[in-house]
């Protein structure tokens, strides 16, 4: 069925001006000129035409294409630096140069990887008198026929460390600072070091589990999904009669943390001719770690010995959940087997772009990464589908004559998986030229993880912007309304009567842009409620069963949910790429810092007071940055859009904005992150945190008998935020006035 | 007598086109409008309309201003941090507000600077079985009773630590890494561990002087200004007969190394809410340092004994240079006692501004130091009235109409003589702004060494604008000929045929805009004849003799020196704020780095060869940089100058293209410098290198029993110098071409 013989009152609201925007369009702009020289007369998108662009746009987009793609795109795996990932790169060189872009390109990088050995596969066993009785499923279980393929990589965690360590099992829940802070104080007797632990997927960034059980000496690391997060309804709902995990589905993933991209050129980008780092140099794991389903985690579990957990602790297995350490049967322990390997492979980026017509040197860019664990159909296919969508509504515009004011950049990245690879080394290597000209980055990884709203991860410069384009696109449910009044509606945030939007973490390739540059970068999906479910991932994420029956049954049927993302892409870079006042919410930025620094009032006000630290001076810098953008606002709505320096100038400043929160000395211990108002959490890479270099100086500050040299941290980290708002604030000033 | 008397056929011509330009420009501008707002026609300045201004300001210009100026800075004391130097800086803040500059700031750093103890003088003594029997002399002899002031502070170095060693001494030369290496090498059994040394000034910063001795294990550093470098035509030839140094003359200055600016706020303004670092923190120096004169080091040295030093050590004092350890008479000492404490004061930089007329946030500074470690006449007094002067000619053009395109930024900086303070505090505070707006930094510092020639300092961007305007200002001792064509006849580069144009070392407040934000950078100056003289400064630099009477008598009687280089100064800053297109070289920094290439490959070629180091890969990148920069200079030479966002794309190339040699993460050791391709020498603070981390990197590299890893640091460097340059190349390509 197609979408449009549903769309009701707001579609015929879109087919109506569709229609008579495009006698209009055909008049204005019916012979195209392939000129992209900056015109004469700069201001020819006038505030009406682009809104018949914009109509013209949404309608031109199609749900049938992108299931194509998606359908196409998860007929079989394609992991980073196989065949079958390079023939997706050239099949995406080969469609945008017929679509008639500007310029495409392929762009190589090598890279250190990771990937099974063949021969000789990981495991986990159980050993008695070590003799293995138990060992882990090898592969997952083929559910369906049509999921069966050759190049299925086993479940695997990339950048585990080879070896074959056994010793006795702890649990440690999810493995969080936290948990493991929590069992140091309150269970002294398990000791850690020298044990390996098992550990239940959720909460936090695998990677991290890794971390702090390797800094708490553990051996090797076992990760699973718990019933409790990953099958909730019972062993028969699950895939393929639900969306579920069943229980021989593996989370796979990789335990890379610290600085994103190709471990062995950190922070340049990996070119022949650059230096590498030995593979063993740089802060990867040095102990094994191997991921396996519940199926399996149950034999381990069921026979840990020591004491019951705590309540918290325990998960949704049928079995006494138990910290250890080892077996009941004192003669058995626990073995893993990794043979995981390293190795340099070439990975591509494909970078197709439409030359702008006025500000070629102004980039808007659009991005989704390509390579999956496996078949990929929610991770990254939706987004891939979505991106050669609106790669073709895009030239279908061209064809009609009309061109982006600014440069359009839609960008494919490989390896995003092993971490934002490409992204990062394409970061890395045009840090320059995006620094000064990249607008914003919209980037879509899984486009649908579920069927309850379209939402979004954002920058506070673009919310608006992001709001907007949701409000001029059907909801992917009935089409009846649009996605905004729905994702409204469903998940409010009660604070400021605007749909919920959460901040830019760093679980995908938007991380380099903001965390690194400070491009204002956002990320678009359709989700399921988490709020009530309360879930880490959707239940098959990096499964085999991530394929395009679990998309097509339970996500997404009429790919609708696909559709409004791809809308929202499409008007949010065309409003980006075309207004000539970029759309940036410099206010909401404002409201966002007032908002952060209650929160830190609200969480250590108390403590800080008690140790001498006022934040007046801080309030004081955000109460003089509230006021240059309240200012500033009211600046550029007086000004003369004919005037092209001037249309620059205010342009150039909130394009500056997001910048002046970069730091260039980063945060401490994560120099690779240098926004000083978000970063990822440092307990947890996929969630973000508001002022991270305080909150990270008051983590657990009480336990610490150096308080001075503590507290002379947290001075410091608040004098640096509060120099960096103050600077923030001065790039919205009157430009002549320092 | 008035310079234009004996005008001639250069200033015929001025004159001429001047009173031809008045009529025209007061037709058209004639009435002030006091608007600042782009214009509507942004590209009125013609390059007729700019001959006419550029006439007319090299006309106003008047030495006898100048002069006057001079005389009032230096006619009394003006250190930093005290109210003499802020009277200084009050005056500038009335005279440019009299003067109707847009506006005036006077910006406020508290900052940690040193001083003498009054009441407990720093000194150098010889004892004898414990017992003082020479003493240096605690301040140096007034020579002429103009010079007599109770403000005059001691000598002293700067951030010297305090105490009172006493050990024997031992004489190391200039003190430059070679000579404690030749030493270490060469007479091992002179044991520099536990003894105080005494250096000759000159040859490399002082302050690096400090740290190879601290390095060396020495407990006291003793400083002096030897006759073959400060007094060569004997001992009548001197202050007050001559420019020479009397044996009672003692250069102060800082001891600082490490990153400029105040020491205690590294990497950040000194706000008063800034964290700082305790005063003991730092790296500052951990021993005692003190200046003397050479009449007081003759004291020292004729009693040192040891063996006769090598010829190339020996200096000009009457005496044999030996080598020590320690005096003949074995019952003799070295003691000095040290009080100078280190204390947080306030200092000033006064900033005015004009507005530009059609692009205010593009910004062309003109700086220049006022503190001065006494009366300053020279340094950096001829500079501050070079400055005003130039500030007065600028007010005076806003007054008949006149306006720049670009906004124009007049900097007095606090605090350069402790290292660079107030200029650093300026850049670390306003760093996000001046890194994208700021055109061109053009610095002056001591204004007229010497009355040889005109003479720059230049990154390679501006070489050609700085020669541009020396051909339109006649030169300072006849005003017959253009201070370009005496500058090529007396300092020419037989390489290129131009005149001899040095690049950006870390001697002055050009220093943070160039190495740290990569803001394009040049310093005027007129100099001796340093070729044939070979003087690391002029001989009573920072000395009390650096006075009125001695510019007016040994260096500039009527001021056309100084008038030569203010003219410079103000027609090389009209043409950066006022021409549509920035007049930057970029074929020219390509040729620049093509030299250095050939420079290293000369110095290094075979070593690199033998060692299995290519350069394949750098000359790569330069030979796509140079193709790169040839193909844009085309591209700008058809430019369309009404087209203002094609105007403004490739000025923001230009501008981007100095940045893009900054790296972030800075140079290895080094990290406040982050210029990959230009930095101070990293064994010689004023001097400047070029690939500096790959010449560090090289530096003593036989000597290193661990050649794996310095071979390996010497592939990283020249890999992130290849992807440097590379990437400057891109900011250049088209800019829809990645």
């Amino acid at each position: 069925m197609k979408p449009q013989s549903r769309v009701f009152i707001f579609g015929l609201i879109v087919v109506g001006a569709a229609m008579l925007a495009i006698g209009i369009l055909i008049g204005q702009f019916g012979i195209p000129d392939g000129s992209c020289s900056a015109s004469s007369s700069p201001s020819t998108n006038t505030p009406s035409e682009n809104e018949t662009i914009s109509v013209l746009m949404i309608e031109e987009c199609q749900a049938e294409n992108i299931e194509e793609h998606v359908r196409q795109l998860s007929s079989r795996p394609h992991l980073a630096g196989t065949p079958a990932e390079k023939e997706n790169a050239e099949m995406l060189v080969s469609l945008w140069t017929e679509y008639g872009l500007d310029s495409v390109r392929l762009l190589p990088y090598d890279v250190l990887l990771a990937y099974p050995d063949p021969d000789n596969p990981n495991k986990v066993m159980i050993t008695d008198n070590g003799v293995a009785v138990f060992t882990s499923a090898l592969t997952e279980a083929v559910l369906r026929p049509e999921d069966n393929n050759t190049d299925v990589v086993p479940p695997f965690n990339a950048y585990s460390a080879q070896g074959e360590p056994e010793g006795p099992l702890v649990y440690v829940n999810y493995g969080t600072a936290d948990d493991f802070d929590w069992l140091a104080k309150n269970r002294p007797d398990i000791n850690i070091n020298g044990s390996i632990v098992i550990v239940k997927y959720g909460n936090n960034f695998r990677g991290q589990k890794v971390l702090h059980a390797q800094l708490a000496g553990a051996i090797g690391v076992i990760m699973y999904s718990d019933p409790n997060d990953y099958a909730r309804d019972g062993s028969e709902a699950v895939y393929q009669n639900d969306w579920w995990l069943p229980d021989t589905g593996v989370q796979r993933g990789t335990v890379k943390v610290g600085s994103p991209g190709d471990p062995i050129t950190p922070g340049y980008p990996a070119k022949p001719y650059m230096y590498r780092l030995n593979a063993s140099d740089p802060s990867l794991p040095t102990i094994p770690v191997h991921p396996i389903s519940y199926g399996d985690a149950q034999q381990l579990l069921s026979e840990l010995g020591g004491d019951e957990v705590q309540n918290a602790w325990k998960g949704g297995l049928n079995i006494t959940y138990r910290y250890g350490p080892g077996f009941t049967d004192p003669n058995r322990k626990v073995k893993m087997s990794i043979q995981t390997s390293r190795e340099i492979r070439t990975i591509y980026n494909v970078i197709g772009v439409i030359n702008g017509a006025v500000e070629p040197d102004r980039y808007v860019l659009l991005g989704n990464h390509r390579d999956a664990w496996v078949y990929g159909a929610v991770d990254p296919s939706s987004g891939t589908g979505i991106l050669m969508e609106t790669t073709r509504v895009y030239s279908q515009m061209l064809k009609i004559g009309w061109r982006p004011r600014r440069s359009v950049m839609f960008c494919s990245w490989g390896a995003e998986e092993y971490g934002l690879v490409g992204s990062t080394e394409f970061v890395e290597e045009y840090q320059k030229i995006l620094g000064e000209r990249a607008v914003a980055y919209i980037n879509i990884d899984s486009a649908v993880v579920g069927n309850f709203t379209f939402g979004a991860r954002a920058t506070p410069l673009l919310q608006q912007a992001v709001w907007d384009a949701a409000k001029k696109v059907p909801d992917g449910e009935t089409q009846e309304r649009s996605a905004y009044d729905v994702w409204l509606e469903r998940v409010p945030d009660p604070r400021t009567g605007t749909p919920f939007t959460a901040g830019i973490g760093s679980g995908s390739d938007y991380a380099p842009f903001m965390h690194r540059i400070g491009v204002p970068s956002t990320d678009l999906l359709y989700v399921y409620d988490f709020i009530r479910l309360g879930l880490s991932s959707y239940p098959v994420y990096h499964s085999v069963y991530e394929t395009f029956y679990y998309v097509k049954n339970f996500l997404d049927r009429n790919f609708w949910r696909h559709l409004t993302v791809a809308r929202v892409y499409l008007e949010l870079s065309r409003d980006l790429a075309d207004s000539v006042i970029l759309p940036f919410g410099c206010a909401d930025y404002a409201a966002k810092l007032q908002q952060a620094a209650q929160g830190l009032e609200r969480n250590f006000g108390v403590k800080l007071t008690q140790n001498g630290v006022v934040l007046d001076d801080m309030k004081s810098a955000l109460d003089n940055f509230t006021e240059s953008a309240q200012n500033f606002e009211m600046e550029v709505s007086d000004i003369d859009l004919n005037d092209a320096y001037a249309v620059r100038r205010v342009n150039d400043q909130m394009m500056q904005l997001e910048r002046a929160f970069i730091d260039p000395a980063g945060l401490p211990d994560r120099q690779w992150l240098r926004h000083v108002i978000f970063a990822p959490s440092s307990v947890d890479t996929y969630s973000g945190a508001e002022f991270p270099a305080v909150v990270d100086a008051l983590y657990l500050i009480d336990d610490d008998p150096d308080q001075e040299t503590r507290w002379n941290n947290v001075r410091k980290q608040l004098a640096i935020l509060t120099f960096t708002i103050q600077s923030a604030a001065s790039t919205l000033n009157d430009v002549t006035q320092l």
